[in-house]
């Protein structure tokens, strides 16, 4: 479906990692010392080493992080941590996005990693000057997925109301979902892959420079709800991925191809791509599917190396590493996607654009 | 804001009510029996009587309600119970608006009582026949208030695509929230307050009978956001319940007014209002702030009488009812709203629409 009102655009995001750092061989060494006697250890070791994620910043040191505290201190964290993070964040998409808080009509606020209610959305508008009447849209269960859900929902929101303006706020602190317990591979894979960030950007309705959205749509694979998902227990949240997970750009392929060809585009001819680095795998296999060389993924895999997996935030975060490189030029067109649980791809077509809106 | 196309229709709800019923005296009883020596007994047994809430529904006998098994075992029965029960809902709902799934194109799912990632929206798209290109719209973080806020997302969305059709589904099941250590009035009154349900309704782009959306808004009262809260626990979600949440409707009504206001509508003369129930005051207090009289409410009164507080599925509970009385005509105009956590109010304004669609 394509709105009657595509002006909407997806100004520049901001982006912070916390001051905690952890390389790749600090990752190694304390996995190697952690599971000295796990009988999968060499094989772990080398899906970390082949992640290519060089350093991750954490929200707390190491050591707290390896301390499960329990689900009731880590809530407290999580909102502790949020509320000392998010704001400072969100400023700065707003001053990007040349908006003051008053002219913000929703904030889609996304985050699987930590459950509040009400959700940050209530103590945000309370504390940084939006208006009361400010629409909220709170999504914790789209996983890594919601940072392209977000920036859907937002479009479908300028498309529904074109004067409005949209703040997507992303606060992915993941390392508060490390679970001591969980020894599985994939769990001790995502203990080397996942990351802390918070991102924002705004979609406004009218005028801005970044991405103008033009057409969005959501692909479910279907039957693969439990490839990536929670448990739900006593100790919060346990990631629980399924390996065939690394493969799953296999059957996305064709969804992201079939919303380029709707819109007359060819899904392998694009200017640039923005799409979240859940892993190395998926960027290699989406070069494969889509017939595009490595550098058009370069955004996404800088965002992997240098944060690691920050869930939802890897589409925002990539976007800013393309606004930095300023090599984007009007009228250039573009593919936006994320993939996460269920297993669901939210993805975007967007144009470059440079100079406050024109006609289309 | 008022959307270009304001033509979606939100057609009849469908409703669920579990199998095991607790009377008032019952509730009572147990709460006699269980807190006998609590210094605000009196006070408690008098705020249950005085909630009105003849009896409710739980989705198992009240000896399992009462054991607490554990965050993991009721995230097992959350899920199960949400599986074994929503599908006929939904399949009512899509009856009752005369589509198929295949003609779905959202999927709003409410539910802040459990929680599952994926949320149920991917194993509903799986099992029931939806497309794979139904968009997800999962939301836990809006309690008592996304019911409101589900209608208004449907209605934004059909803005934007004018032939989109939206299924809403609300599952609640509080009796899952409840938490034998919690010993504060509000908490003891939460739990003679509450029950179970399982609700869905079709907004449709194009055609159906129902009220016609014209025009939503959120409000937010400023500061109010530790008034109706979780604390997230080893335990699952601890209900938290401010005693001044009763007095809300004072600074919510302004709200109502002005969303009427601005579409040349006055608040206090509607044909129906359809709002959330969250207890007996919240009506007494809307009557007397709307100057409507009393059986202005009465949708929402047999809601509460009948079923207690069923969280986001009040509004669609009552809505339900009104279908049911069919004493609407075709022009009658209405206000529809949820109220929850933030303390924030969803409100939406609509006009009976019996025939198919014809332009505004």
């Amino acid at each position: 479906m394509q709105g009657a009102h595509p002006m909407a655009v997806l100004c520049k995001p901001a982006i912070a990692v916390p001051e905690y750092v952890i390389t790749q061989d600090d990752t190694l060494e304390l996995a190697r010392r952690l599971h000295k006697d796990h009988s999968q250890l060499r094989l772990v070791l080398r899906l970390i080493e082949h992640t290519g994620v060089r350093k991750r910043h954490l929200i707390q040191p190491i050591d707290k992080v390896l301390k499960h505290p329990g689900l009731d201190a880590r809530s407290a964290v999580y909102e502790e941590e949020s509320k000392a993070r998010v704001p400072a964040v969100v400023r700065q998409a707003l001053d990007q996005a040349e908006l003051e808080p008053q002219q913000i009509d929703l904030i889609v606020y996304v985050s699987c990693t930590g459950f509040m209610m009400p959700s940050l959305t209530a103590w945000l508008i309370n504390t940084l000057g939006f208006r009361s009447e400010t629409r909220q849209m709170p999504i914790a269960q789209l996983g890594c997925a919601a940072g392209g859900a977000a920036i859907n929902r937002a479009h479908d929101f300028c498309t529904a109301y074109p004067e409005a303006n949209v703040l997507i706020v992303a606060c992915e602190f993941c390392s508060l979902c490390y679970q001591p317990t969980d020894l599985g591979v994939g769990s001790l894979l995502s203990n080397g892959l996942f990351g802390d960030a918070v991102a924002a950007a705004v979609v406004r309705g009218n005028g801005g420079t970044g991405v103008r959205l033009e057409r969005n749509s959501s692909y479910l694979i279907p039957n693969t709800e439990d490839w990536i998902s929670y448990a739900v227990r006593a100790t919060g949240f346990h990631f629980q991925l399924d390996k065939r997970v690394p493969g799953t750009m296999e059957p996305l392929a064709p969804a992201l191809r079939a919303i380029a060809k709707q819109h007359q585009w060819d899904a392998g001819e694009l200017d640039f791509y923005i799409v979240h680095a859940g892993g190395p795998r998926i960027l290699d296999d989406l070069c494969h599917f889509l017939e595009v060389p490595p550098e058009a993924f370069r955004f996404s895999r800088a965002t992997l190396t240098e944060y690691g997996n920050i869930a939802s935030g890897v589409v925002l975060d990539a976007l800013a590493r393309m606004f930095d490189e300023a090599s984007a030029v009007e009228g250039q067109r573009g593919l936006l996607a994320g993939f996460g649980p269920g297993i669901t791809a939210e993805m975007s077509l967007g144009t470059w654009a440079s100079t406050p809106d024109i006609a289309a």
